[in-house]
């Protein structure tokens, strides 16, 4: 009796199972192979705001990892209160991005790190004087020696940290992984509706994979012009070509209720705005109230178990560490 | 032969501890008569940048419980970038203290909470606004209520829980109280060196109690005058007395090896500074080289436990929720 129901059990799930297979989303996986004491030597980098002028702003200020990876409003703040031009992609599973940064600039989270600690308009300090400050600190000194078996310390290995760190910030078992590993009321009739409307619509054809975006660079404004607030014109930036004026990454839906405001130029305040505008300029479609209503519904069901752990305690500063600069110079 | 060593054990024990219990400093007690409902729901407030004008500035921005619950800058960050007038005191075991503030405006950690969010040099918020923008938030909504038993939020219960969550915070268990508590080898030679020093010269006299300070108002520049970087004058402010001027809280030296730069208007960066300039403008005692570095090495020694806790998750803003203004207006 007891074997014939575990039995059934597994055919049934194996059937589910197989179903799901075939879906253009797949469930995020936890973090597999990574090196503890980087992870735990990056947390605190990424918690760090002595890898800014200021000593006021961290990894963390503008990638809130209470708040989604994001900072949750429209584009960041810099130092000494600069207006960023672009709105701040969430850090939650940004391993699985084809590149980082909207125009995808950097090849990986490691080349991404390095980014805003030198970049005047957001931590405005240089990899020179992070490296004098980290090594004025000898826990530092001594963690990164323990995890790197060097006796300095270089922008390599504060940016490894760093993205190891990044690494471990996936969010599995949302409600929508759960009903894609066979969990079949994970979801309700709504849910479920606004999925079937989300694939037969079309946004699948860019929001797709374990990430829901990440993967492909497209363009803002296929079907009708997207007038931005930002200046920023994408990836044409980087590779100097003007077919790729206005095509961004495409950004991860993972999360997605906790990451507001949408778009590059943060300009959408909620999922409903950004489902119509996506649906007129994208896809030509005008979604209705309804239509609208279930599309956000499924899209709620994407956020994860956020990442968990014991807020970082840092290392004090020594006598010989030079002082932040918030103010003046 | 069990019994005897323990006996002995007891009575070694009992010798220290009566011995100990004689000094001008007691231990750091844990937290009692909590409610974890509070405390959770106040971490939550603790580390949300939405009760700001900005959305980007949080308790944890100035009080920061990575780094000893302070900035770690001589006078915080506001609104805009603005230069706050004072240097941010730790909120580490800041129940013991007599009063909130350098100059003891708030009776106690509740009447401080509501502070920082209305000021328009910190937060730059108003109650009414963090109000509005707390009761548009489902998840707030239902805790508030669960943990108060109230439909509407108050500004009340917002810094009933800050004050709650902030009661946590207190630092037991570092070396000097472990020697106090009867662990003899807990501290070196130079360390107990170095607290022999602090109390025959005077430092207990102000620096005493569980906190080591936060119990009195005292002169800054008793013997000598201290030119500050700050136009603050203290607890005249308060009390609008003349005799007043340049009255300030005592700060507590619990974890005063991660709470730099020192004195009410952060001038001092070092632990072997602030430790001349005390001597010298509230002591009239020039302490040697030798002497100064151990109190310093005995200061060192107050550092207790970090809060330890899980990085809170905050709950998503509502398509109705006021959005923050960071720039313009």
């Amino acid at each position: 009796m007891k074997v014939r129901i575990i039995v059934a059990s597994l055919l049934a799930f194996g059937a589910t199972a197989a179903a799901q297979s075939n879906e253009p989303i797949q469930p995020v996986k936890p973090p597999a192979q990574i090196n503890l004491g980087m992870v735990e030597l990056g947390k605190k980098l990424f918690f760090d705001p002595r890898l800014s002028k200021s000593g006021f702003i961290s990894c963390n200020s503008c990638h809130n990892l209470s708040m989604g990876g994001t900072d949750n409003i429209p584009t960041s703040i810099g130092d000494k209160w600069q207006q960023g031009p672009i709105n701040a992609p969430t850090v939650l599973n940004s391993s699985l991005n084809v590149a980082q940064f909207w125009d995808g600039r950097a090849a990986d989270l490691k080349a991404q790190a390095g980014g805003p600690i030198a970049n005047p308009g957001e931590m405005a300090f240089s990899h020179t004087l992070a490296l004098g400050v980290l090594e004025s600190i000898p826990a530092y000194v001594r963690e990164f020696k323990q995890v790197f078996g060097k006796n300095r310390i270089s922008i390599e290995e504060v940016t490894l940290a760093i993205a190891e760190f990044e690494k471990t910030l996936v969010t599995p078992n949302s409600r929508f992984d759960q009903w894609l590993l066979g969990k079949a009321d994970a979801l309700n009739g709504d849910e479920k509706a606004g999925y079937k409307l989300f694939k037969d619509s079309g946004c699948v054809g860019c929001h797709n994979g374990p990430a829901v975006g990440g993967a492909s660079f497209q363009k803002m404004g296929v079907v009708a012009t997207y007038k931005a607030n930002s200046p920023a014109e994408g990836r044409s930036a980087v590779t100097g070509k003007d077919v790729d004026r206005f095509n961004f990454k495409v950004p991860t839906l993972r999360n997605v209720e906790m990451t507001y405001p949408y778009f590059h130029d943060g300009a959408a305040n909620t999922l409903t705005e950004a489902v119509e505008v996506m649906g007129r300029i994208q896809l030509g479609k005008k979604f209705t109230a309804d239509e609208n209503g279930k599309v956000v519904a499924f899209l709620k069901t994407l956020t994860g178990d956020q990442p968990s752990f014991a807020l970082p305690i840092l290392p004090p500063s020594s006598d010989k560490t030079p002082r932040p600069t918030p103010f003046g110079k």
